[in-house]
């Protein structure tokens, strides 16, 4: 069974996180939340969710994981200014290791600069970004590229969980 | 005086509609709200500035201003899948009528795809984006390139008002 980190901070979307961990768990997978601060606790966009930080991204490696989920929501533009969690990203791209990107997601691997040449989705808002990073957008509720899992918003999520459980088999 | 569109929908960061608005005001000029939807009071992420739109997007055009002033925080973000919304920011561009950009409003000109060869500044998450819209980012407190006059965030709100105004004599 897999051990997916799933990085966030406050003002994630809520059932981005919630749905794919639940279903992570349920299929007998671990989940670790790393952040900016261990022990603090972020709250979603909608109010609704609230999650504890396991782990600083200070002290993961990509080397303790099998996959790393990003939620969406305004929580990447907040982790995209941290340069550790930039690079907690980009180490899970190298390492061609599953990445399960929803909605806004993309925006940290954006500023990793890890897109070029990858085919994938994301959030409508950030069409121009992805284009502009040198990927390929698809307007699909799930791309799998690889690694790389990606889907538009919360509406594709039962596509989206489905796809990211196929890679962690 | 100067007519100044100040387009902006929910989630803006609250002083950076604003301080700019009583500056212009206080100078004598005019200031239009334009949003998604003409009546609708919007609410600042601080939550404690509320604004009623007095335009709506569809009803407006660049001839009837002589400014566009764009607040960030996460409006710009909103506002960039509203195909009229970058249209109209498009316009300024186009026409060379001054836009004051701050904070993440430089997302709705990216999604207009009108910052190839600029030079401006804008919130440090969004810098790769900037640079991957092929403009050049400088981390300045103002920037003022031709009609574009940008800052990073509220921090700079004193510069950047000074520069707009300056802009508007």
């Amino acid at each position: 069974m897999g051990k997916i980190a799933a990085i966030l901070t406050d003002w994630f979307e809520d059932s981005e996180y919630s749905q794919p961990v639940q279903a992570f768990k349920k299929d007998g997978h671990t989940v670790v939340t790393v952040g900016p601060e261990a022990g603090r606790t972020v709250t979603g966009k909608r109010s609704n969710t609230r999650v504890q930080i396991e782990k600083s991204v200070s002290e993961v490696s990509v080397e303790d994981f099998d996959a790393l989920l990003i939620p969406g929501g305004f929580s990447p533009d907040n982790l995209r200014v941290d340069e550790r969690a930039v690079s907690f990203a980009s180490d899970f791209m190298e390492a061609n290791k599953p990445v399960f990107a929803i909605c806004h997601a993309p925006q940290l691997l954006i500023t990793a600069d890890v897109l070029r040449g990858r085919t994938l989705t994301g959030y409508d808002s950030i069409i121009q970004d992805i284009k502009n990073a040198g990927a390929k957008f698809v307007d699909r509720e799930v791309v799998v590229d690889g690694n790389l899992v990606s889907s538009r918003n919360p509406g594709d999520l039962p596509a989206f969980v489905e796809a990211c459980l196929k890679k962690l088999e």
